[in-house]
């Protein structure tokens, strides 16, 4: 099998997430990055680029260059990375599909919901493909977890518990030039979402991906803990989905102790489930009625659909990266299908898709929407 | 040093909370129970007490006849313990107190606002000693998270996430005559919360304990997830406390795997700590910059507040019985000072009040309060 | 149901598992303190008594005395518990049973082995009934085990890992006057074992209740890490059971970080259990093909021999303290159907008797001839 | 930077360890593999060479074959990958050895002692570099832990707890075709040491790379609990180490419940560390007389040495294949220093070494003498 040709935008020296889009794409072997936009600073992108092993005739100073000229050479790029801060991934994405080149792209999908809707109807009026990643869907036991919920293992749904606290924030940081704080506490370019667009909008995307429940209505109270922050860095989100269900959503980057907790609980009238990213490899499962049970990755009464995702035996841990791993080589599939005029099986249709990226804006508008107009009921 | 005479309303066979009291009055041998009106029924009383080894003519058909007696004889009781369904807490409490005798009741105060401003006021006019078990603020680990609060260890307070769930009622048992399911779920016995009166007033109660924040507002979605339920068996709250704190309460009686999982978090600009009631011995610390610290009960870097509730080294678990007996305990001394006409010292201070009752049943009230009415938020 | 009579020989102030043993006494009513000979030096013995409200005529300045009293009275003592150092434990011993007092002793049961054998004898020679606080045989979820064990749940066993540690003789603080760590490290007091007299003979005792397999053959390395320390303060032992069943036992009091951490795993061909006593309340349960199961106390999939030594509902936890207080409530009915001539149900024989005793010395006896002669293996 | 170009022998269709040797190769993107003998079935090997992507005309039917023609080419491996069973590795080795291509060998060294003497000559004779597999020292948590044994924090090494128990072998699945099973449990193939070969020989290595300390005796008692099975299946060993410090090793195949759980526990005369295979993000460390600690991955407290082998912030999981891929990255830096002629960086010794493999075919060759004969004590 030849490798799909990778290029990147974005993910220069200094970023964070670029660096992880790559270890991500190699782990399974589906991917070769070829081409590159590194960094706004063209200094910075060609010096990235050598570092990476990118020729020097596939180091563009800009995205508009990358795409013009990746489409018009032999073996040009299949499909691009975008790595960089919100506000740019919908330029971005819409010079490279208006080439026919596929798209991978960071969530949240934008930074305002104007151009969600926008990039939503770009990709939908090409054939390109499109993946957002949420990377957090890609874990197998995320997988057992979404299977169970949909198989009636624990019954008809009723309450949502879902959180995501980080601590990164509990100073204020972005005054003293970090670079990460920096761009992802500015509205210009994260949108008007601080915690609940970088990371609540996860949790958000999480509940939907297992339990596939239609939010209806949200009631949300943000705060902005650090004197001078202008986006939320704490909101408390309660939430009304289809059917009565009930849930509660909480992220925030001031809470001390907490790295990446990004944690959900779903309970139904027959069951309830428990998963936290930072011990991915366990799913704590309670039949009412029955003993607690913890189902491991790979183990025991673990089910095909989460078995598909893993690549070692269980007790051999695997983590994030494997996990986001899994939403590049779903794609790498789709892509692959799609150059051979494959139908493509259901199951790789778990890939994030443009449908979910416009959804988290969606609710990441909302939520500040209630939460800077009197923390009101609002229809989703 | 003489042990206090103690009389005891309800907690005749088939009752749960009874017991648990008569336990933590015997654990630290400050108590000697020896009246009692132990069931509605008097041939459940009488046989219940024997059972006890309360003597025959200290055996009552009723509360009132007990009351009136026991204030008149040699050697009466010292403080009756009540624990009946909610609705009777404070008739109850009234015939005692008018005859001077002490109380010690059962939460929630009382099963409506009405009767629970009553009932403070019967307290304040009288001499006699109240306390309220509360019982999860008993425990050593709380008190330390009440000091780590108070000392400023953790900074200004800030964000507050605070639960309690179960699943005891998962499945509709209080129509197949499961006692505690029947009057706990009996709006006209246990008052217009379901599990928000239950357990989600422990859950505010042990944030207003430990961190002393005064709420100002709430907004509840309140559920009854099985059918005919009048009361709420899951409600979600969020909370508005002074100074900008923010915080989310969850109480679930339908959430499975919960056994009693009361949970607490609490996050300052300088630290978060975080206590689980069902692994009692242990208190989560973060100072934010350092590594997580798990301080465990007697053990290193406990304090005295702690220290002064246990009994037995590290290592050696106590429990439920053990922190409910350090409310015994506390009242004890109190009700010990005060006839020796003693002013009582300030740590002592720490058993749940009247107060503590008062403002747990308007919690209970403005949560359904909320709930019922279009989940609005409400002013404390 | 009117209490028995207990006197107290050791347990003044300054002592540990005196107060542990009255708490226990206490929790299920089953006894009332009315006697004591509280500590060697008459004035800390009277003062101690004092202070438990023991009556001034039955608070002794000797064992003798109150032996030869106690037997003599009226509503004497119907049981004596022994709470001194080891070397005390079958002198004090013998003086009660020859007046016909049953006995409750604490463990290891001697100093040495001849002590043992005479004390088996002794007890086997009288109608005294005897019991021997191997306190952690009284935990819910170890009984849980135990009967899993028993009915073939982990099928035919196969390995044992068992381990006591903790780390409050890190340091030489028997040079520093501190009275537990003076006669716990003193030979003369506390015999030959170290931690394995001290500890690891719970560890061995566990095993044995659990299990029942039989010890054939051991080999010991036994270390004294601190210098001057007479006795082992770490102990390693292997162990060979009928049936080719192999075990590991760890025994120490220098391991920083262990507060007191026994644990015990038992593998079986079927299947797996696991138990730590500083979190009693969860038995973790590996049927072989099947996911991981946890078990909690009074909670779903316990069984009626854990379930007859509960008091609260699960999530409420039980400590150390119930745990002991098993021990003492089963043995009130080995004495109340003495008393009344009734035949004692079997279950009942779960108190750890005078053979677990000479068992436990046997034991600590050859593992010391092991650890000292060259760590050689020798027959049990 | 160029990739170094990497070969393969073993790892063909049905292996398990030659797939994670090759995403570990890939995470940093350090190697490219570009030839194969990937089975000793000509057929399989061309077949799983073409699945990989690897040229037709790199796909050795031989290790002779292979190792003769790519040193003869242009372009040849720098390196090759050894992911045989044990018996192979010598051979295989010296061949490419012999012809100056770099060695990266999967554990244990060899099957026998003989062997494994002759390969350290061999390594030792020749500038080609080498390394073995000894995966888990790559863990960042593991290399704090050797950090922090050496730089005093935990003070002077006392005891040594090791285990390493699966529970894969509990039936005789060799008797049913499983790969994997049939050659782990041929001692014609693995060697005498069964569960200590595979697995107990990681427990001693872990042990030996995080502490230092030199063994100098031990007694083994050794099982083969699954009937007919030839070697071990379950070995307990006790350890004496150099300045008194003592050890337990536990390697189990038969353990229920037991996935992958190597554990080490280090105890010194001020501290405690505690580290676990299947959570490898964490550190517990217990200076004495402090609260536990628990040092996260990447997060507060992690000092340098743990920090150069992270790559992504602390929250985001790393795992096995990581800690893996941290072995073959630094391999990787070895050999371009090497390539430069550059002094290599101390730090980059790190790297399992030939030194490493004999003496830990020594340990299991001595565990399986103690075993076999007796259980005595035997001089290392």
């Amino acid at each position: 099998m030849s490798k799909l040709k990778l290029g990147m935008v974005g993910g220069g020296q200094g970023a964070f997430i670029g660096s992880v889009h790559r270890i991500a794409s190699r782990i399974d072997d589906h991917y070769e990055l070829v081409a590159g936009s590194l960094a706004s600073n063209p200094e910075v992108a060609h010096s990235s680029a050598k570092e990476l092993g990118i020729a020097e005739d596939r180091s563009y100073s800009t995205y508009l260059e990358m795409a013009e000229k990746e489409s018009n050479i032999e073996n040009g790029i299949d499909v691009v990375a975008i790595v960089t801060p919100n506000h740019l991934h919908y330029p971005i994405a819409e010079a490279f599909i208006m080439k026919g080149i596929h798209v991978i792209c960071d969530k949240p999908l934008t930074h305002n919901l104007e151009d969600a809707e926008k990039f939503f109807e770009c990709v939908k009026n090409s054939s390109a493909l499109f993946a957002l990643t949420h990377n957090y869907t890609g874990y197998p036991m995320v997988r057992q977890a979404r299977e169970m919920c949909h198989n009636g293992s624990i019954g008809k749904l009723r309450v949502i518990q879902v959180e995501y606290a980080q601590d990164w924030l509990t100073l204020p940081i972005e005054n003293e030039g970090q670079k990460q704080a920096s761009w992802r506490t500015d509205p210009s370019k994260a949108g008007m979402g601080g915690s609940i667009g970088d990371i609540g909008s996860h949790a958000f995307n999480l509940v939907d991906f297992i339990t596939g429940a239609k939010l209806t209505e949200l009631c949300a109270d943000i705060s902005s803990f650090v004197e001078g922050r202008k986006n939320d860095d704490n909101a408390h989100v309660l939430l009304r989905y289809e059917n009565g269900v009930k849930g509660m959503l909480w992220s925030s980057q001031v809470a001390p102790g907490n790295e990446n907790a990004l944690k959900i609980r779903i309970y139904g009238d027959k069951g309830g489930l428990e998963w936290e990213q930072e011990n991915p490899n366990y799913l704590r499962v309670d039949i009412f009625g029955e003993a607690k049970k913890i189902i491991r990755r790979a183990g025991n009464e673990t089910i095909d659909v989460a078995g598909r995702v893993t690549r070692i035996p269980p007790g051999h841990p695997e983590g994030y990266l494997e996990g986001f791993a899994n939403i590049y080589s779903d794609f790498a599939k789709q892509i692959i299908a799609f150059k051979k005029n494959q139908k493509i099986e259901d199951e790789l249709l778990l890939v994030p898709s443009i449908e979910d990226g416009l959804k988290g804006v969606k609710f990441i508008s909302k939520v500040v929407e209630s939460g800077l107009g009197g923390s009101k009921w609002l229809k989703f």
